[in-house]
């Protein structure tokens, strides 16, 4: 599989059952959600605006796309909905890495941008954040239509990985 | 990292947070548990054994190490408790693969042995099986005390995933 195969076996709609571990308390997570993730054109009016934010040229981008979730999770009862735009500029020199740009809506002040990999195993590392404090996430698929994910979250102190997330995902071939 | 550093730091104890999921029931199950991770030596008469089931010269591995696990489950509140033996035998052409062999006790009737990879992302992919039935397992490290694993079942059928578990792992720095 290489990256392109990647990211159009990303697209339709997922089943995601989650589960989230807060490490340091040995506590459990559970949600399940609804993920749809549509491809946009590289002209769409939420790409472009991406692209300005982040002084990036739309001819040097492919397979932006729109990811939507909506579900429960166990933790408060809290309902998860969310939607966000996805760009991925390769690197010229190696186009199985590069950044993911990402549109986190005007609540968010953090630059969303994040740095990619895709390795001969066919896992997907995304970095984001700095090195002491930010995001690794791993993303993989079992077959066309199942997909791991495994999402960590850095403390700001650098001293460790306070929580950790493993979606698994099935394709649902339904439409409803 | 390589996959000498990679199984020199598997060594020690690990408390285990563990979630599993039934796919096709979206159905979680969690579990702790304790793990040691205790190196061999190729002399060993565990090891040998192992070596001689498999057909293995002991002057081609690397690494072998016994690993045992104790712990509860809230499926079925069952007890989880076991040991066994790993031993892994390096590709001569490359040594980030190679086959790992597996003591799975005499109740076991499979052959245990499994290919292994490492890649230039950190992770460690075990493939148990054949392609249509087995197991795969993934395993990498977010820093020298946090381990992560995903493990994957194949139903017999070779039409899907049935089963996927997500331990997250944390270094036991007290003996006790």
């Amino acid at each position: 599989m290489n990256i392109t195969e990647f990211f159009e076996l990303s697209l339709g709609r997922w089943r995601s059952q989650r589960s989230g571990h807060h490490l340091a308390f040995a506590h459990f997570e559970e949600s399940l959600s609804t993920i749809d993730i549509v491809p946009l054109d590289c002209g769409d009016e939420a790409v472009i605006e991406v692209c300005k934010t982040n002084d990036i040229n739309p001819q040097d981008i492919t397979h932006p796309f729109r990811m939507t979730w909506e579900g429960e999770s166990d933790w408060d009862d809290k309902a998860l909905a969310g939607t966000t735009v996805l760009v991925s500029v390769p690197d010229l020199a190696n186009p199985a890495q590069g950044k993911l740009l990402r549109d986190r809506g005007y609540a968010e002040t953090v630059n969303a941008a994040g740095r990619y990999t895709f390795g001969d195993d066919g896992v997907f590392t995304l970095i984001t954040g700095c090195d002491r404090a930010g995001a690794e996430e791993r993303i993989w698929f079992a077959n066309p239509n199942v997909r791991f994910r495994v999402a960590t979250i850095k403390s700001s102190d650098g001293n460790g990985i306070t929580t950790a997330s493993f979606p698994s995902e099935i394709r649902s071939l339904s439409n409803s």
